[in-house]
């Protein structure tokens, strides 16, 4: 009788509407049938976004939309401020250095987060950088970084965008992609939008498509230009990903339905829960500096392997987690609170999570952590 | 109480077996649980690719593959020999073009086919042509190429691979990946493999892998020695796109369990009812030389424009087929029976079309193509 709970940070779980939606008999990508479907979904990802602009989809995971994002805005030999902070930020550099991007790096100790004078510092040394590229969310680490006020180093200086990886973040927390002069925002399905993988969304400010007129870089199936063009007629450049975006459709009229602020406030309270639990149960939060309402990065005890905690809420109680990557594999384990999670599952983690800890040896009262998430979950009343 | 019916060349029906196991709640793409399913999909790609060698999994559709086939074996400012007989010939062109190589084009009429002795001849005036990209079915003429002779031409050139762009043909009719000596092939999920669009497949030879070794063109979300590697742990190197690889699975295992030679022998079959019921309603078939069995492509009659065919079988009848593309717009429409398309489809489309053709004033005596392609079916014991 064993069920199956998925709590890692992406792919996370998908309403029912959306899997029987993506069901149905399939139709084709060019016909009047699919067209208003698109048109809706296109609509709805502005309200998402919190833009003006175009959000245009692509047929792959939000890597392929990471690669587009630099490829489309940048020319070889151009210089790019990364802000490597986790396995993410690593990826930016990754990309920038596949492409002959010159990069320049600020490393932060994984766990922390960038000042937004550090990244003001680097343009005025080098003012010819030409893209600063950040996440939102450093899923790797559980910091969010200050977006906002990154933005407001940035959007004066003529000859530099703001890339942000928001794949783990956008639907989540607050990413005000028009307000905070975002230039390119990149997304994707399987986190808090609540669709399986395969899809990128990536929005581009007046500015960033500037720059997108003189980008050299070489591209072809991630081409935002003819994407843009397509997305006019309500089309996509090649094939759609027919049944995701026909998911996707579903998942966006409940984001907009609810409201992305309670959706907002939801994960804001789904994860002080978890993260006070844990704490209450004698573990240290892994996260140093601006903790996400995404997930909780914790500690594994002194002793226990951080493996064996994630493989036993597994094996034993059917719960899927995230443990720790490159460095952090076996220190720490990451529980995700994204997307269609609710209350009775933060509950239904804790307390599996204390029973996984006891087994290991850990001492502890069973109940303490479920105790204190419970008076989270009183004290608010923006859980939903 | 319309339905809708789907007979264009990609996306194409999805078996129900296939839509309800993408309907299951989602899993996550590291996990024990789905690590066996990736591993069945790999082993029975082999099985429709008829290789010895890997096929790489990829979150994109087809074009995404032939963008990694190109970006993974060659270097900038390499040759390579296009054959351009139709729209998807000229992708080929597009994507070298748009990555440095350097392309020689082997311009076909459309509706007409390359002879393998004009690459022999190209090759051999141009020795240092690293590879020839061609489709093993040119979707937009419905003609199907001689790879096993072009195959022959090319295996022996030690600085020369085949890359074949099999999007539209595998799964349908022959492609022998390993006993043609096709270097690269790449497939998408959504024609013969009778899933929604959002993966494409790409096999590599010995020899092409040893290309990939010096490629220099930059790549990094299609990057092929990654995925070769995370493949070998039943892994992709980025997110899998989960949702659909688990759908893979059950039409792969259809597909396996009916036997390749028996699907192919009924595509064999709908192919020539569709053509000899076309023919016997006074129409003539576009494609001129080496037709395929995955799609018909039909002449508009004189004074009847080929999109108002298209328009009324789908308004009217329920019915999506394809019309021409670029310069054949308008010109030709193009009758699907690629996938997961029985033989009562085929005498529905048929009739539907005497009846379209008599609504446009067309002179045609009602049931001669329904006829015509009963004869044929009677004839067959290959239709299953």
């Amino acid at each position: 009788m064993n069920k199956y709970y998925l709590l890692a940070p992406g792919p996370t779980p998908v309403p029912s509407e959306a899997l029987l939606a993506m069901a149905q008999p399939i139709i084709h990508h060019r016909s009047p049938q699919f067209k208003p479907i698109l048109a809706e979904a296109k609509e709805d990802l502005k309200y998402v976004f919190q833009t003006q602009n175009d959000v245009l989809i692509l047929a792959s995971t939000g890597t392929g939309g990471m690669e587009g994002a630099v490829t489309n805005t940048l020319s070889p030999e151009d210089k790019a401020l990364v802000v490597r902070a986790g396995k993410f930020g690593e990826r930016w550099a990754e990309i920038c250095e596949a492409y002959g991007v010159e990069t320049i790096n600020i490393d932060i100790e994984w766990g922390r987060c960038v000042k937004p004078e550090q990244i003001a510092a680097a343009l005025d040394r080098n003012p010819e950088i030409k893209a600063v590229l950040i996440q939102a969310h450093e899923t790797s680490t559980g910091v969010k970084f200050p977006l906002k006020e990154i933005g407001d180093v940035v959007k004066d200086r003529e000859n530099t965008i703001l890339i942000v990886d928001a794949i783990s973040a956008l639907g989540a927390m607050e990413v005000k992609t028009d307000a905070w002069h975002l230039d390119v925002v990149v997304a994707g399905s399987q986190k808090a939008l609540m669709l399986p993988p395969g899809l990128a969304f990536v929005c581009l400010s007046e500015k960033a498509w500037r720059f997108n007129e003189n980008s050299k870089l070489p591209k072809y199936y991630f081409n935002f230009a003819k994407e843009r063009k397509a997305l006019a007629k309500n089309q996509t450049a090649y094939t759609a990903a027919v049944s995701l975006i026909i998911g996707l459709r579903e998942t966006l009229k409940r984001i907009k339905q609810t409201g992305l602020e309670k959706i907002i406030a939801h994960h804001r309270c789904l994860s002080q829960a978890v993260k006070t639990a844990v704490q209450a149960m004698g573990l240290k939060l892994f996260t140093k500096e601006n903790p996400s309402e995404i997930l909780t990065a914790v500690e594994a005890p002194d002793g226990i392997d951080a493996q064996d905690i994630v493989k036993i809420l597994r094996e034993d109680y059917g719960i899927t987690i995230a443990g720790g990557q490159a460095q952090l594999k076996g220190k720490i384990f990451r529980i995700s609170h994204m997307g269609y999670v609710d209350e009775h599952e933060i509950i239904m983690v804790i307390a599996a999570l204390e029973r996984t800890l006891i087994k290991l040896g850990y001492k502890l009262t069973p109940g303490l952590g479920v105790k204190a998430a419970q008076e989270v979950l009183l004290s608010h009343l923006s859980c939903i």
